[in-house]
């Protein structure tokens, strides 16, 4: 049959139904492709078996009792079940916010389900190469931030909120004299009254301007640039204008179709913020996977992106946060001079410790590694935070122990001291 | 206290919290303000009293003794409660994602809630004087839709993918000769290879004006222009130069940067098309409530909305869905010259028997009131339901029962006897 040579999309669920899956799957197809009210005189036939979504598969998991969202038709039980559905690519074209509205669309509205998890997505090779993808990607950023080994070992500003521009230059000026590799805005900044980008660009980039130029390594400072398009283009032009070399944008509120032209637009590696992410993703039965957002996310252009940490106090599982930092390194499409990787960023409560549980799952150091405590907190200072961080990720890189490295690294000795593990019980 | 006099930003919560209810407001506060990691000296805490989200209220409700989502920190019990929150508008500016980013940001994520959904949202005058709102609102659509009153009749384009351009313009023909007031695009379809705005727009549009040069009425298409900027832009451009008088947008794909920067270049309504909201309300204990998101829809720029229908296929229940609509309809902020309303649209598996229904509730026709079978399944054609819908609504608003105006009009007659009312039990 001709359309089997055609491009497919496919997108893989877990879904919840009061019926049988199959019908369930079938309803779902009808959905978001075919669905009709005219009979077009011997036209609907042809026109639905080139165009319908297809079920490519069902597979039937437990049963429950109670339904995981409300609204769905009344049962008394309840299947779990991974469908597997697909489209031809030419219902679409190379649209990320069209393929959103159809992999997920009204789909979460449905009676014939009550709980919808988007699980992955397969892209075909023509919607991936109509993409630009990561700018910067892993080499890219390593080359602007001068880190040609290990992760990138960063932090965020705070207090999150409040501090003068000068304020915001000053601390940059600590952190960066005690040797951190990356800062970055925290998402509750952005271009407010109190810390406009017009004076906080020139006052922090005057900081690490001087600091490269003594000593021909330059931090990378990610500025929260999110705003509206327009916006945007303007703060990133003000930020390279100034020598910086990273903006950051809460890609879930500027939106997919912001994030494609704001990275045609860039010069500047794209630090993706997803703060929002947990409304897609806590409830088991409701959401979707970061495994299938982050691609569409890399896609758009985004060269970093974030990803909660091992041990962190957010409530995203371990397992979780690695499948999604697995994602980010595996790449889309390979080809030559062809990177579309993201860097993963690791945070929330890092400290030494998630180094060798980190490096154990993802065999890897490709990551920003941000902390707060974990730098700020160690008994001897900040540039001893850093230094105790970057020893506990070399050791661990070699298959050193942190305890064994420890004996001759003093930094990392009393951080091993100083931090208590979230692993050990 | 001087920040008393600054204005402020509130969002309405129900939240689910292992703590007491207090202390996860007051955790939530902290994560979206003021976290820190540094003590400045002398200054935290001056910049905590003026830049800190302050709890308002925090009222407490049943406990539950299962948390209703994963990763809470452990207990016996988990109570439910009320919070408002409220931030120094100082803290964010005028910025719709950067708004997202305080009100819920990283808030899905904290081990102290096992359930958290933003109920409301009251934004400070001068925060909705800085965006332009809807440009067409109710009177512009009904001007440029030549409906004076009632709701606009409309209908969506079906199957929904796979009509080439000239099989969509044929289907356009048939329902504006049969009396339809408003057509769309399914979400299903924006600009694909099989039907490209460049020939659908110009097939589409040549149909509509030919009729409005005949009978001096001028139906209104809202052609899904869904895509980053500035293709958005340019389709805009092309719709507006065939003389089409609406575009439409999935605004959950778009988001707010591109709908904020699409409604600047706009001269045309712009219909915002919700596919996706189902992720954000479905499950009661995590995301938010269309009253708080609407608001923000129609600041950046939204004239039309969507809103489900009662008695509809999907899982919405039908106080959510008024809610939904009277939201839409209360203004923002009024003065002279200013109307930011938003003209709800109703949609699924609507008929004649919605009409008392809805306007019982919503003592508005201020709507747009799209049917597919409540239209094309007319026993008598596609303009015998698109009268019948008429005398449905104007009997309603004339406090008429359908049974008794079916005995002057009988194609209300008809569909009265055609179509099942989802209310009668």
């Amino acid at each position: 049959m001709a359309q089997r040579h055609r491009p497919r999309i496919s997108a893989s669920y877990r879904i919840e139904t009061p019926l049988d899956p199959k019908r369930a799957a079938e309803a779902m197809a009808g959905e978001q492709s075919s669905g009709t009210f005219l009979k077009l005189a011997g036209e609907t036939d042809a026109l639905r078996e080139r165009h319908a979504a297809r079920v490519e598969s069902v597979i039937r998991r437990e049963t429950v009792t109670a339904p995981s969202l409300p609204g769905a038709l009344p049962s008394e039980t309840y299947t779990r079940a991974d469908v597997i559905l697909s489209w031809p690519l030419e219902n679409i074209g190379a649209s990320l916010p069209n393929l959103l509205a159809t992999v997920l669309g009204n789909l979460t509205e449905l009676r014939e389900l009550s709980g919808l998890r988007l699980t992955d997505i397969t892209l075909p090779n023509d919607f991936i190469k109509a993409f630009a993808g990561p700018q910067f990607s892993i080499d890219g950023t390593r080359r602007l931030a001068g880190v040609d080994d290990g992760p990138l070992i960063g932090t965020i500003i705070k207090p999150s909120v409040g501090l003068s521009p000068e304020q915001t230059a000053d601390l940059v000026k600590q952190l960066i004299e005690a040797g951190i590799d990356f800062i970055k805005d925290d998402e509750l900044i952005a271009d407010p009254p109190y810390s406009p980008l017009a004076k906080r660009v020139p006052a922090i980039m005057r900081v690490i301007e001087e600091h490269a130029q003594r000593t021909g390594r330059k931090p990378m400072y990610a500025f929260n640039i999110t705003g509206d398009i327009d916006e945007m283009r303007q703060r990133h032009d003000l930020v390279r204008d100034h020598g910086g070399t990273c903006i950051m944008a809460s890609v879930n509120w500027v939106g997919m179709s912001s994030l494609v032209a704001l990275r045609r637009h860039s010069e500047l590696p794209i630090h993706g913020h997803r703060n929002g992410w947990g409304l897609f993703y806590r409830h088991p039965q409701i959401g979707m996977s970061y495994r299938a957002y982050q691609a569409l996310l890399r896609l758009a252009g985004a060269d970093h992106l974030h990803v909660n940490g091992l041990g962190s106090k957010f409530a995203e599982a371990d397992e979780s946060v690695i499948d999604s930092a697995r994602a980010c390194l595996a790449p889309l499409l390979e080809g030559p001079g062809r990177d579309d990787r993201a860097m993963p960023v690791f945070s929330s409560a890092q400290t030494i410790h998630q180094a060798p549980a980190t490096f154990a799952k993802l065999h890897s150091t490709d990551l920003i590694f941000t902390c707060g405590g974990g730098i700020m907190g160690h008994p001897n200072g900040i540039a001893a935070g850093c230094r105790s961080l970057r020893a506990a990720w070399e050791a661990t890189a070699n298959g050193v122990p942190l305890e064994e490295q420890a004996k001759q690294e003093p930094d990392l000795a009393v951080a091993l001291r100083a931090f208590r593990s979230p692993f050990s019980g």
